[in-house]
């Protein structure tokens, strides 16, 4: 018999995982499905029939958990920037993949109506349902085949993961004097608003972008003590003298 | 005669400069005091007896522009988080530093009672003079000596220009798919806001802060086309790799 995508209200949605995406995306959810936060261990707990399973696992547990699935009807989607739709094929015929673009911390609000939502799925069916079921917490859905989910992961890793790490050498520089590091949030809150009306190509401002040859010899003679910050000093100003070059 | 620093209100602030630095602070301070924009040319313009005069203009400008206002009895501030103090020594008896750590944009609006302000000044009468001008906009006003202000200006360009560098190569990964870059921007607006309850030590994430050497190996080869950007990823992930072990 075929699948029926079509169910009453709520949709009944099972999140499998205990991380902070697990615990996010139970709360995206609430008061708008049924749903239900699944030890990936023991599985117990389960709704009957969901309609749409997500694996909220580490990208290495994504393969054996969907065979363990092999033997519900429902939807079975990954929420991983870098794991391919074709592994979940052994789940059975509905499978997708739901990544949402976001930061998810344990006990850190968030804005769930922003967060961008990208899907790829199995068929056209799942992708409606997968886009009926992100509608319940965002405004911000996409379709992206496994290759764009890739580099969507790649430029997250230096918009979010390697912005951190820039705020945590601010941070580390001002940990010397008796300034709260806290003063540089305002300042990186405005360099993200500002992309709202600029691109970062437009937006770029700062000694690198001013070919102000004095300011970058006194900065990287304040980083004489540490080598390492000097080369990501230096590696970073070069790519932004040559990216305004083009 | 001893300069009298009370004075009527509203004080009268002229600001020297024709940058969005001049232009936003003449526009945080609308309403609030008596506020000239003066061109750094001329000088035409300028109020009778301001009680504060704020240079905003080109680090290398400062010296020369504020020995042309030797004979005026206002106190002198320049806004460099680069410049000393003693630039303005010839000035005249009461000078100071005024500098507000924040990216100003042309037409990009921006909360000014947020934006920390770093004070130095020649003398204790200065130092509370410039507290007072600046509480009429902002509600974080420190001392800094000129030392703590370099490095205070060294910690603005990773947390700034850098974390914008990253955007810039964030949205050139994406630009080669057909995905608005700008599905970025709550994920780093998210990284930002991360930072009001964990310090970024505590709130790394991403491949390089598990030890995802899978994933860390797949980005690299992503990136093998673009030599500084493979060399940048690979910096950074250093960096992180080794402050996590500290």
């Amino acid at each position: 018999m075929e699948k029926n995508f079509e169910s009453g209200n709520p949709r009944k949605i099972a999140i499998i995982g205990r991380g902070n995406v697990a615990t996010h995306l139970s709360e995206a959810f609430k008061g708008k499905a049924d749903v239900c936060l699944v030890n990936p261990h023991t599985l117990e707990g389960i709704q009957e029939e969901p309609d749409l399973i997500l694996l909220c696992v580490s990208d290495d547990a994504i393969e054996a958990l969907s065979r363990k699935l092999h033997d519900i009807d429902s939807v079975v989607a990954h929420t991983s920037g870098s794991v391919s739709l074709s592994a979940l094929k052994d789940t059975g015929k509905h499978y997708g993949v739901f990544y949402p673009l976001q930061t998810f911390t344990k006990n850190i609000p968030l804005n769930y109506s922003e967060i961008p939502v990208f899907i790829e799925a199995s068929s056209p069916e799942v992708k409606n349902l997968l886009y009926e079921i992100a509608s319940l917490f965002t405004n911000s859905i996409h379709s992206a085949g496994s290759e764009e989910r890739r580099k969507l992961h790649l430029a997250s890793v230096f918009a979010c993961n390697f912005t951190n790490a820039m705020a945590n050498i601010g941070f580390n520089i001002l940990s010397e004097t008796g300034i709260d590091p806290k003063v540089l949030l305002p300042l990186m809150r405005q360099t993200v608003d500002k992309l709202k009306w600029q691109n970062p190509g437009q937006a770029q401002t700062g000694p690198a972008a001013r070919g102000d040859i004095g300011t970058i010899g006194k900065h990287l003679d304040m980083l004489k003590d540490s080598p390492e910050l000097r080369e990501i000093y230096s590696e970073i100003t070069r790519f932004i003298s040559s990216s305004l070059k083009i």
